[in-house]
C-alpha cells in the first residue's frame, strides 16, 4: 500500500474528518495530537489530507548569508502526496508571512496537497482563487525576506503545539488540524472509519428527540 | 405573555439586534451586558434570541466518576425557547471543544433555539449545514471527554465577561452577544423598538450628506 | 496630479495590492509599514485605497464635557478621497466599538472611501450590506459613548503598529493594511506596478514545475 | 478636617492597609476599586496614602509640538498630600517609562506623597535609594520623549482598571492599590478601622487551632 | 515509613530542590511535572515540601448559597504534613485573592507546611512576617467572597499546568514548583539524592575552568 | 584600546547605567536599543557590562542528534570580557530553563561577565549565591534537554526585541538592558558620560523645589 498515493489519501479525505480522528486518537491514549485552534483554513471548506513535510523557521533581524536555503531544499524536493507543515517560532509581534501564492503554485505543481502553518500567510486572494488548501494563523502583506528563516526541515518538531514527525499523516479541515503518527496510522484510520457509521446512527436517534443520557449510555460518546 | 413562546422570541429576532439593545441597556445604566468580542457566530448571519439555560465547565485532567452528569441534566431537561449559554473557565491553552454536532441535533430536537459559548465548538461543517446558530470563541477537533466537565447549571454565572442568570434574554448576532436581565426585559425591549425607528430616520438624513454634528444634536446618538 | 482624485486612487486599487506594496517598501528600506494582522476586513474582498484622515481615541470612564467633539470635527470635514484611519489605545479588555453603520453612511456621503481601524466596529450587517470597506480588529455591539473618546485628529499617530501621518496613502485588502508615506508615494507606486508584471511571469514558470531555486536566482523574490 | 493634611493621611497609613479597605468597599457595594495586580511597588514595603492627582498618557510616534505640556502643568501645580496616579494607554509592546528619578525628586519637593502608575518607570536604583513610594507595572530604561504624551490631567480616568477621580483617596501597599471615592471616604475609613480590630481577634483564635468554620460563622469573614 | 512525617519531609527539604527533582522525573519519562513559571514564592528563600491537599476554584458572579463550603471542608480537615495546592480557573482579568493571612495562620496551626496556588494571594506583609511559605501567581487586595468559589477538593486536578493528585509530593522553592506522583516517589527521591552529589563534583571541575564539552561527555548533564 | 579589557568595561559599569545610555542612543537616532521589560535581573543590584556573545535557541520536541553542540561551542570558546546574550524563540507556553548554575560557574571561570536572556533560567539560589549577574524573563526548574536547542551563535539576532550583533556593548541593570552597537560605541559612551553630570545638577535644582518647566527649558530633559 503506497501511503503517498492519491487514491489512499483521497479516500481518507472523503470518509474521515478531524474530530473523528481526534476521538479515536484519544481512545488510543494519544491525547496531544490536535493543533492550537488558531491554525485556521484560508477559506471555508478547505480540507487537506497528506503526509507531513516539516519545516521550522525563526525570526531573524538581518538577511542570512544564504537566504531561503532550507526552504528551497524542502520545496524543490517535495514529493507528491506531501503537505508542507511548518511553524515560525518567535514572538507574537512578528508580522511577516511565511507563505504566499507563488509558493502555493510551486507546491501544487510538485504534487503537494496543501499547507498547514503555525505562522502567517499572504496572497490570500490568489490562494483562495486557486482553491489550494492553506491553513495559517493569520494573514499579513509583509514578506519573510530578512524577517524569517527556515532552520530545520524534515525532522520532528513542535508545530501548533503538536510534536510532528516528517511523514506523519496530517488531516486538516474547518475544525482544525490533527496529526496521526505514522506508526499507528493503520489502526487509527480503521477505527475512525468504524466510528463514523456509529455517529450516523446517534444523529438519527437524537433527531427524533431521544435523551442525551440514553444515547451516551448506549454509544459512550457525545 | 409567555416569554418562552416562539412568537414572542421571533418577534424580537425580527425587529431588534444586539447593538440597539446594548444602547438601550446603556441608557438604563446597565453598561456591562455585552460579551467579549471573541464570542463569534459559526457562520455569517447566524442570529439567536432566547432564554438562557446556563452552564459552567472547568478543565479537568482525568475523567470524573460520573462524566457529563450535569451537562446531560441540562440538555435532557431543556425547554423550548431556551438557548444554551455556557463557559469553560480555565487557561487559554485548552484545546477541547465544549460543543458539537450531536449536541446541536439534540438541542434543536428539544426546542432549543441556539447556543452561546465562551468556549470552543467542533463539527462546524455539520452545525453550519443544519443552520443551527452556535456562537463560540473558536473551533477545535478535540473532544471534551476527560478534558472539560460541567460543574454548575442553571445558576448565575460569569459568561463571556457578563453575569448571566438562568432565564435572562439572550440576543446574539453578527456583532456579538447581549444579555438582557429578565427583570428589566419589558422596558428594554420596548425602548429598543422605539430606538430602531429613530435610527432609520438618521440614516436617511446622513445619506443626503448631513453633518454628523447636526444629527448628534438632534438625536443624541451616533 | 490630484492625489485625492477618484481616478488616481481607483487606478492603484485596480492594479496594486497590499503585499506587492509591502515588498517594494521593504526594498526601499521602509520595513515597518504593515499593520498588525488583527486589523481585518469586515467582509471578504473588501479593499480600500485612499488618503489617511487620522484619529486616535482613548478609553474613558465617564462622559467627557463635549462628547465626540474631535470625531465630529474629523468626519464633518472629511474630503473626498480620504480614508478614516484610527486607533483606540487602551487595554485589550475594552469591548466598545469605535465605528458603526451610521458613521459609515455619513462617511460615504462625504466621499470617504473606507475605514481602517485598530479598534472594534459594530453594525457589521449594515456595513456589509452597503459594501463599504471597513477594516477593524473585531466586532462588538457596545457603543463608544462614555467608553471611548477621540483625543487627536489629523496628526501623525501609531495605528496598528505603524506610524501613520495624515495624508499618507493607505492600501488595505484581504491580506492586511499597508501605509505608504506620502513623501515616497510616487516611486513606490511606480516600482510596484513594475513588480506586478514580474510576478505574473514567475507564476507561469512555477506552474510548469520549475524549481523554486532557479526562480529565486532569476527574479530574487519568492 | 483637612484631607490633604499630613496628619490625616499618615494616620490612615499607620492603621489601615489595602486589603481591609477593599473588604469594606466590597461590603458597601463598591466592588471595582482594586487595580490590576501588575501595578507593583518598586521595593518591598513601599506604601503610599494620598489624594489622587490623575493623568493619562498615550503612545505617540513623533514628538508633539509642545512636549510634556500637561505633565508639567500637573507636576508644577502639585499640592502637598497628593499622589500622582496615572496610566499609559496603548499596546503592551510599549517599552517607554512614564516616570523616573528626576520626577520623583521634584514630586517629593512639592510635597507629593508617592506615585501609582499603570505604566513603566525607570531609574529604579535612584527611586529606591530615596525611599520614595512608586508603584508601576515594570521598569524600562527607555525615556518617554517622543514615545508617550500626557493627554488629560485632573479628570476622571480609567487607571489600572479602576475609574479614578482627581481627589480620590489612594492607598497602595505590598498587596496592591485601592481607590476610595472621595464621596464615601469618611464611612469607608471608619468601618475599616473597626474591621482591623476584629481581624486581630480572629487571628488569635485561629492561631490556637480553631476551625475555620466556627470563625466564619462568628465573624462572617475569612 | 510515614510519608506525612515531619522528619521524612524535612529531610527532602534539606537535601533536594526543585530542579534536581525535575531532572530525575525527566529521566524517568515524566516530563510534565513542572508548574508554569508564574507560580512564585511570596518571599525569596521560601521553600515547601509536603503532600498535596488539592482544591479547585472558579470565578463566580454572585455569592453561592453556602459560601466557602468546600474550602472550609478542606482546611478544617487538613492533616499535618500537607500542603494546600490549588488553582483558580477563569479569565486572566480576575483580581480576587484566593488566599490570605488568616488562612495561613489557620493552616500552620493545623500542621500544614505551606501553600502553592495557581491563583492570587493577599496579606503578603502578614504572610511574609510569619515566614509561611506561600507560592502564588501574584497579589491583590480584593477578597474572594462572591468572586471565587471552590468547586472540588482532594481529587486530581490541573494546577499550574500539571495534573496534581491529592497526596502527591510537592516541592516548591525559588526556581518554581515540581510535583512528584506518589506512585513513583521512592525511586525519584532516591535518584535525586544520588544526582545531587554528582552535581557537586561537576561544579568543582567547572570552577577550575574545564570545558563544558568534557563535563557533558563525562556526566551527561549541563 | 582593548574593548574586552576589564578596566575599560569596569569603568563604564562604574559611571554609566542603562537609562542614560538609552537617552543618548535616542538622541543619536537609535531608538530601538532597549530590550523588553520582562528581561529582569535575578537579584536586585545585579549589573553587567560586556561584549555580546550571541546565541539563539528554539523549542524542540525530541532530543537532537548532537544535543547542545552549538551551546558548547559558544561557551567553550568564550573570551574574557564577553556576556552571553541569548533568546529562546517559541511559544509563551514553554517552561524549560535555558541557563543554570553550572553554566554560570563555567562562564565565570572563562572570564565571562554575565548573562542576558530573553528566556528562563533555573538554579536561582546558586546563581544569586555566586553573585553572578544573570538576567532572564523568569525561572523554572525544568531542564532544556530535549526541550530547547541552540540553532545559531555569534550572528546578529533579535533578542528581547532588539537586533543584537555579536560584539555589541551590552549594559544591563535594575532598569533593564540596553544594547549599544559596536560601530557607534565611542561617541555614545562619551556623550553618556557628559549627560550624567548634567543630571546631577538637575537633581539638585529640583530638590530645592524648582518647577519642572524651568528645568526642562534649561536642560531639555526630564
Amino acid at each position: 500500500l503506497d501511503k503517498f498515493a492519491t487514491g489512499y489519501l483521497d479516500n481518507i479525505a472523503k470518509h474521515l474528518y478531524s474530530s473523528v480522528l481526534s476521538d479515536v486518537l484519544d481512545d488510543a491514549g494519544h491525547r496531544h495530537q490536535v493543533m492550537r485552534p488558531d491554525v485556521r483554513p484560508l477559506y471555508p471548506g478547505a480540507k487537506v489530507v497528506g503526509r507531513a513535510a516539516t519545516m521550522l523557521a525563526i525570526e531573524v533581524s538581518e538577511l542570512p548569508p544564504e537566504p531561503y536555503k532550507l526552504l528551497m531544499d524542502l520545496l524543490d524536493g517535495l514529493r507528491p502526496g506531501e503537505v508542507v507543515v511548518g511553524a515560525v517560532q518567535g514572538h507574537a509581534g512578528s508580522r511577516a508571512a511565511m507563505w504566499g501564492e507563488l509558493l502555493s503554485t510551486h507546491t501544487r505543481a510538485k504534487g503537494g496537497r496543501g499547507v498547514v502553518l503555525d505562522a502567517l500567510s499572504r496572497d490570500s486572494w490568489g490562494i483562495v482563487d486557486m482553491k489550494f488548501p492553506v491553513f495559517a494563523t493569520g494573514l499579513s502583506p509583509a514578506d519573510s525576506k530578512g524577517r524569517l528563516e527556515v532552520v530545520a526541515i524534515r525532522s520532528t518538531m513542535p508545530i501548533g503545539g503538536v510534536s510532528v514527525a516528517n511523514g506523519d499523516l496530517v488531516v486538516a479541515d474547518d475544525d482544525g488540524c490533527v496529526v496521526v503518527p505514522a506508526a499507528i496510522e493503520d489502526e487509527i484510520v480503521a477505527s475512525a472509519l468504524e466510528k463514523v457509521s456509529g455517529e450516523d446512527k446517534m444523529r438519527d436517534i437524537l433527531r427524533k428527540g431521544a435523551n442525551i443520557r440514553e444515547v451516551f449510555a448506549e454509544y459512550g460518546i457525545l
